[in-house]
């Protein structure tokens, strides 16, 4: 194979200001910091109400049974402080957890344990695609994904996708079609980040059978999706095809992101692959850590942890989106979410909702995600943003959204 | 610029058995399981003692100070359990270590904090290498490096090494010099993975020259620089040159493994570029672990904690030397290592200790890594074979060194 390297002179090779000399790999010359972390710092003024991230509620975490799992594992069991490989007990939790979404059980020996969901998609991009390889992305989607492929420098076709119902199915099977089939499709099919939007069953259903039509895997996101606030959920992806649907899982939303723990279900034959991935990037996800929470998960209380989540976060669904009624002025539209943590709402052209925020947290002490940060391939979403409603009581979400409709009746009648 | 993917037809791409139409990654279809992965599960029965792995003996862990910095970590601050930045107060921790060993202070502003060595590892070879590129490694080395860099399928160019004295800094000039420049050396100066070298400070200098002269960046992974047990250790080469050479530290051996805490130091326009990529890896390390980690290094134990290790260490090397030189016969050769945890040996021709270890396992219940591990870049290293004294006391260490003699005479007289 002719490496990439000498198709480009060394005199191209990307440099740093300041270090003379040196050559650093392509991707790495492109890197972009991270908009959402950018943010992260800006918005965590005390006196900001920030809507900005999706953060679940740490008022919410079972902190005294976890800190009495962790506790009791340093107790009794220091060796899960040494090199240990990932923990099968904590697997057959996963298969539980797996089963509760899907309806079936899902074996042991198609998991593998990460470091959060944002691990496990960059161990999943780096299975399937090239340098320079094609990746299929909504045009509004997840940072996270955005910063794993980048990488790789891929080519980035986009498909429209919108709050109210998700991912445009004939685009899909438009890419699938042409000449040059993706490496995979990343999809997020319930509680959409950052659009809020879950998929319906006939969605769902055609997804999957393109994806074994075409050959094409599809990446599915289901970091919340067992924070579901009306109906019962619809199956996830990966219970309509287990070949084609490689799938994310995380208790980042349900228990805390701190742990830092997350999964990956494929078809067993990748399990080695994924595996040695795992390996090579950190050798294995904190061991204690995973300890303490099969500890806790034996406890029995997290199907009432999870109903409780439930439950608090659909009121708080419901106290954003009556506030943002009464509140924010009707030329803002937006749409309710039925799963996860976001609100997507839309400013009237011309404005980018990029320069807003500046202004709601400098003048209002409100924050937000702007639109930009989730534009996926040189696509737009300027006027667009995203708000979470995870993170407050029902009284900081009113009072913050009062702020926001100050902001937003400010800039639309400019 | 032209993409990898249009050099090769997709009939060419690799497949999986049983996946028939999928399409892996290159890099990714040619991950082999890692060989020391495969030995933790073979040697981890309970009757054999295992000289196999680099682990520290967790018996000298500080777990209750560390089980109480953690419990107050939960109690008093569960929002270290949210997605985070990386805690600033840890950096100012890993800036004193990195005094104790450069001898001047390191700012914050150079340190990006990692999930143990093995990813800053990773991060750094993305920063560095471009797919196909050419990297320069001793021609036997730590596995991890090898881990960490097949992805990107490069050109692996070895130098000779020993465990008498390191790497031949002369081959490392004629290979900086040559038309095509590596990407970069990785080097690991104090009580090397796995040879036990530790390096001249002539060597030091003339590397730390040759990095800045041929503009070559060093990875210099000093995990067991804290670990010396004769005089004083030499400078490491980041002290002899910050703008060259590229630094990895770590808590694995000195605190626990199981934390995933570890650290680079890199020229401070470098680290957005390593945050970078760290973001896009897993976000952030577990948040909580780096908190208690700061409370219990706030305690003020922990410079009578690494000298604890050392006189432990230091008394379980000597142990294994003595019972090395009672119990092996004298075709067996092996050197006294001044730091880290290796010893490294070397059966008379032909043997191979990849075959050996199968029947030190079974019939004797000792088990040792063989040297077919380490082996880069095509290179050989059948005869050799990797003895780690840290996980076990003195008189386990000369019960395990005489079952090493039983193996070793018999096969050495077949």
């Amino acid at each position: 194979m002719m490496s990439v390297e000498t198709l480009a002179p060394p005199a191209a090779a990307p440099s740093v200001a300041g270090l003379p000399g040196l050559r650093l790999a392509r991707s790495a010359a492109e890197m972009q910091p991270a908009v959402l972390l950018g943010l992260l710092a800006r918005a965590s003024h005390p006196e900001v109400i920030s809507f900005a991230l999706g953060m679940p509620d740490l008022e919410l975490f079972p902190r005294q049974a976890f800190g009495e799992a962790l506790a009791g594992v340093l107790r009794d069991d220091p060796l899960s402080l040494q090199y240990l490989t990932p923990l099968t007990a904590l697997k057959a939790h996963v298969s539980t957890l797996m089963e509760q979404r899907t309806g079936r059980p899902v074996p042991e020996s198609r998991i593998v344990l990460t470091a959060g969901a944002q691990q496990g998609m960059l161990l999943l991009v780096q299975m399937l695609l090239d340098p320079g390889g094609r990746v299929l992305l909504e045009e509004i989607v997840y940072e996270g994904i955005q910063m794993a492929v980048r990488g790789l420098s891929p080519e980035i076709v986009t498909v429209p996708t919108s709050s109210e119902s998700g991912v445009d199915v004939e685009a899909v099977e438009r890419a699938f079609k042409g000449p040059r089939r993706p490496a995979f499709v990343y999809l997020i099919p319930d509680g959409h980040n950052p659009l809020g939007a879950s998929l319906s069953l006939e969605k769902r259903k055609r997804l999957a059978e393109l994806a074994r039509r075409y050959q094409v895997p599809i990446i599915e996101d289901d970091a919340y999706g067992h924070l579901y606030y009306d109906e019962e959920p619809l199956p996830p992806l990966v219970s309509l095809d287990d070949r084609w649907v490689f799938h994310l899982g995380s208790f980042s939303k349900i228990l805390a992101p701190g742990l830092r723990l997350g999964w990956v279900v494929v078809p067993e034959e990748l399990v080695p692959v994924v595996s040695g991935l795992k390996h090579a990037a950190d050798l294995n996800t904190a061991n204690f850590v995973q300890h303490a929470t099969v500890r806790y998960l034996d406890g029995g209380t997290f199907e009432e942890h999870l109903r409780m989540l439930r439950r608090q976060y659909r009121r708080r669904r419901n106290a954003m989106c009556s506030a943002l009624a009464a509140h924010l002025p009707p030329s803002v539209q937006w749409t309710v979410p039925k799963a996860g943590m976001f609100v997507w709402a839309r400013l009237p052209d011309p404005l980018d909702a990029f320069e807003v925020v500046a202004e709601a947290i400098d003048r209002e002490r409100v924050a937000f995600s702007p639109g930009r940060a989730f534009a996926a391939g040189g696509s737009s979403a300027d006027p667009f943003l995203r708000i979470s409603f995870a993170n407050y009581s029902e009284d900081i979400i009113e009072e913050g959204v009062r702020r926001l409709g100050e902001v937003f009746r400010r800039v639309c009648s400019d």
